[in-house]
């Protein structure tokens, strides 16, 4: 398989993306997005279910990355920031591809169904976390507090590190976030 | 206008909210609705939208009076207090029908499209919080963090008081669930 082939999936993400910036995510077609990424239909459906799990295929390992960090951390931290040093292990994920998580947020803000199934997404995360949280002896309601917390503290740091550019980090944009909600508290 | 006409809307929401719990939210159409609230479809479009609406018509009503109530406070309390106090003012809206809420929920949990539009008002709520604490001079990110973070006390909260059959008072798990946050920070 070349090189070209190996990569189709990431193709036909980056093409997706740019037509849902240019047209909206309504006015996209599967075959359009094919079309783009120089594949067939077929191929896109190898790779993702529907148009709109383009946008979302990542988080499956997203929530893995989480729920093994907070597994792997025992019970040293408090279970607010445990949560938020799990979601920071896996910012190398986003780090790597920041353009694009800038570009699929702007995509995710202009169409409500894919506002929505952001949302429940990251109600999953929690939801996951928190779950993590509970096998490590933390009780309710601490472990769903603090797990949603984490995950505020997620959208709020991840939308402030792709608003900035001036280089700053995900992580170092997650620790600030969690030492303002520390401040509020 | 009799009072059994003049109380369609309720009878109505009775109504839905009995065939979603008792056959499912997909398997529920308008007809059955209005068939079981003695009411034509007609009445039913008078009130709502579609069928999903019936759970969700009190979502603007709640996010008034929690715009409101963050507007009167002025800044004399910690912002993320300041939103726990809205929602709380807002709770006998919720005590009032304390089975209706825990029917309501339910209903939610068993319906993704119903769990993406919860989480989708939900969100709404806490952006018009942030901004009602913004008006009020809170700067970003606080002002988000601390409206999102208020959201998480009141979903926790509500959870907490709908599965309390011990009497316990929506107002009163609010107050407890912030209080677990602080302590967690």
């Amino acid at each position: 398989m070349g090189r070209w082939e190996a990569d189709a999936q990431g193709r036909l993400r980056q093409a997706a993306l740019e037509l849902f910036t240019q047209r909206g995510f309504e006015q996209t077609t599967v075959a359009d997005i094919a079309e783009r990424a120089g594949v067939t239909e077929r191929t896109f459906f190898r790779y993702f279910a529907d148009k709109r799990e383009v946008l979302f295929d990542g988080s499956s390992a997203l929530q893995k990355a989480v729920v093994e960090a907070i597994a792997a951390s025992g019970t040293s931290r408090p279970p607010l920031a445990t949560v938020v040093a799990a979601v920071a292990s896996a910012s190398p994920i986003f780090e790597e591809r920041r353009e694009f998580s800038r570009l699929r947020a702007a995509a995710i803000a202009a169409d409500t169904s894919l506002m929505e199934r952001e949302l429940l997404k990251l109600a999953t995360l929690a939801t996951a976390a928190a779950e993590a949280l509970r096998a490590t002896g933390v009780p309710e309601p601490a472990a769903s507090l603090a797990a949603q917390s984490g995950i505020t503290v997620f959208r709020v740091g991840f939308e402030r590190w792709i608003a900035d550019d001036s280089g700053g980090s995900l992580a170092q944009h997650l620790h600030d976030a969690l030492a303002e909600l520390k401040a509020l508290s």
